[in-house]
């Protein structure tokens, strides 16, 4: 293998200089086993009767490096799973009329509120008994704040219930729920980096400015023909226009402090009002085989379940954890309670997944010195669990939930094609 | 933007430790970028009226560090890059049928090897008189030898003329064209490196062995029904198990020593066969639609047409481009006569393109100190050149091919559809 070896001729166009060849085929190769972990824990969780998420999970937790360490999540994991989730958003945005969503406005700012200021408040209480400092003690709260609609978004979507009330307030709160985080975030940050400035609240506001233009231009796309979207020479279906004005929203979304992907739901929702919207949905599709999976692998392969073995990093994480999925749980069927007992259930099961923003807020209390490696695992850990618990919980309140509603008779008519 | 910007949100579930959000979101905006490029240089060459393809490649070297520098190719763009060309090879292969492709067995090695012996002389022959050594000489020649194929399947896929018979001749050859130029590339880096020893041979063989394994195997999956992809429960459709064998396949033909092209070209010949063919030229198109543009973009960012303000490089490179095409064009047309004038200059202009392998040959040179920077950047320049003057003559070639071979008469009729 070897002289030939090192000239390996992969067609990956190398930039010059590189060395060429076996970089590339490393990653490949890596990008190959995330993907098969994932699809092969879906095929074992489905023919366990478990959800098809936490297969895809837990096989990126034993391909990744916690466990068989067959790979290790680089640059280019990051970004399809990055894209894999932008992808995914979008295509919730797709399925979602802009009234539906603004009719259900009421409960999704309660549910957004009271299940944020509920685990807040809680992680808060924890640290503080456990003896951590005040500092120390926001950033275990803040990384229990802010919901991550990743997971409960594809559970939803593949239970066929988006267009049920009680899954409108789960996103419009999900939308809602970025916002405040992204303001507390730069609140507690600011303050512990005693540089509370302006800026956090110009950051704030050109937030909630990007979801309000979001939403005005959504109704003004209404009834947008396919040529909006097929004019240009290169664009022989909607798909690649469509493609871009997902792609820009998210990188939008993210320069102003905002998670990617809520520039990718409101760029569905704005798609979701023109002519192209059915021919993109089937086009999406494909589009979300590859890149989704990706996403809930690299999430999975970051599960540090070794250091569970550390019976303190054990403790706080269990307690965390079930404090985590109860005060989300409990905020959010209070929120929505209007809806009625296994609707709001259901909401609040759909507002218990942390994801990157916890990882983010952890990352961050341990680079400025203010969580303990313990406390980083366990904070870690917990965050992922609340994501392993939603789709269990989803499992036990949607089929109540949809029945309480009616049955299909409350969908809404547009949408049960 | 400052305290806030740095704990930007975005969800891209880094791994643990990583200082998160920014690294992320520069590698979206370049990939953004990148795409960008690619398909607004498409917009303009299709207005001017120019092959979609150059203006994919001249709009990456636009927005390409050698221009512009919005964006520096790396690790997660060649990736895609990778993926990209991977999938258009499958997708190639998906549109031809391994009968058709032995029936043209004969003019497609004798093309391959005329048209690989022809360039090797010529670059060794320009190196000698430009007074360099033999060894150097031998590396100019080297980075001379392969086509590749992407360039040339992308417009006669968008001519929808993989049909014809001079198609799978060029199909065929370059299949052949690749074996043969990693022989080629063993003997010459291994007698470099004073290190020829019986790996090279090996090598040799188990790259001869994956391509007839592959026909064998494309034989024997004739009429399998859609129920071989879609038993898995994670499989809806055949897309995400075709996706698996394909990836497959590549990763396999990288390791024995090929183009992961190759690999996935086979793998396109093999589910070809099967039921599930038509499906899935229809599922890889949206993914052909958003990672193909990337090949094209990341190879034109490699383009450095500042290196010809030197008149020794622009010399060089002019003589090496013209010679370059030159001789795999007579040498394509010699091999492949029997099948009429614009026919076998049709397979003549389809080998002209070379690609990553000349990229990684002159890459190789400069890296054993057998290739100057001069001889380095010229090769690079006449390489990339010879991939956008291809479209051009296959501009000239097609139609009168089409003529000559009767029109669409002459269609196999499966392929019609």
């Amino acid at each position: 293998m070897n002289s030939t070896w090192s000239v390996n001729p992969l067609s990956g166009a190398p930039p010059p200089g590189l060395d060429a060849g076996n970089a590339s085929f490393d990653v490949l190769l890596g990008v190959f086993i995330l993907f098969m972990g994932a699809k092969l824990g879906e095929e074992v969780a489905r023919r366990l009767g478990q959800p098809a998420v936490v297969g895809e999970l837990l096989g990126g937790f034993v391909v990744g490096p916690y466990a068989l360490a067959l790979v290790v999540p680089g640059e280019t994991a990051t970004i399809l799973a990055e894209i894999g989730i932008v992808i995914l958003l979008f295509t919730v945005g797709l399925e979602v009329r802009m009234d539906d969503l603004l009719a259900v406005g009421r409960p999704a700012v309660l549910t957004a509120v009271i299940a944020m200021i509920l685990p807040v408040l809680a992680g808060v209480g924890i640290a503080v008994v456990a003896g951590e400092q005040p500092a120390t003690a926001a950033f275990v709260g803040l990384a229990l704040a802010a919901t991550s609609i990743g997971i409960t978004s594809r559970v939803l979507a593949g239970m066929g219930v988006l267009s049920l009330p009680f899954a409108r307030v789960v996103l419009g709160a999900a939308v809602i729920d970025d916002v405040l985080a992204l303001i507390l975030i730069g609140l507690v940050s600011g303050t512990a980096a005693g540089d509370l400035s302006a800026s956090t609240l110009l950051v704030a506001v050109a937030a909630i400015g990007l979801v309000a233009v979001g939403f005005a231009a959504a109704r003004r796309a209404r009834g947008l023909p396919r040529e909006a979207f097929t004019w240009p020479l290169f664009a022989d279906t909607p798909l690649v226009p469509a493609f871009i004005v997902m792609f820009a929203l998210a990188l939008v979304a993210a320069f102003v402090g905002l998670a990617a992907i809520i520039g990718a739901f409101v760029a569905g929702l704005i798609v979701a009002e023109t002519e192209a919207r059915d021919e993109l949905e089937h086009e999406m599709r494909p589009l979300g085989s590859i890149f989704i999976p990706f996403f809930f692998a690299v999430t999975g392969a970051q599960l540090d379940l070794g250091a569970l073995l550390d019976p303190r990093v054990a403790l706080l994480a269990a307690v965390l954890a079930i404090v985590g999925v109860a005060t989300k749980l409990v905020g959010g069927m209070i929120g929505s309670w209007s809806l009625g007992r296994w609707q709001s259930f259901s909401v609040g099961s759909g507002m218990v997944p942390r994801g990157e923003v916890g990882v983010v807020v952890a990352t961050l209390g341990l680079s400025a010195g203010l969580l303990s490696a313990t406390l980083f695992s366990a904070v870690l850990v917990a965050v992922l669990a609340t994501t392993i618990a939603a789709p269990y919980l989803l499992a036990i309140g949607v089929p109540r939930a949809i029945a309480e509603a009616g049955g299909a008779e409350q969908r809404w008519p547009a949408d049960t094609a």
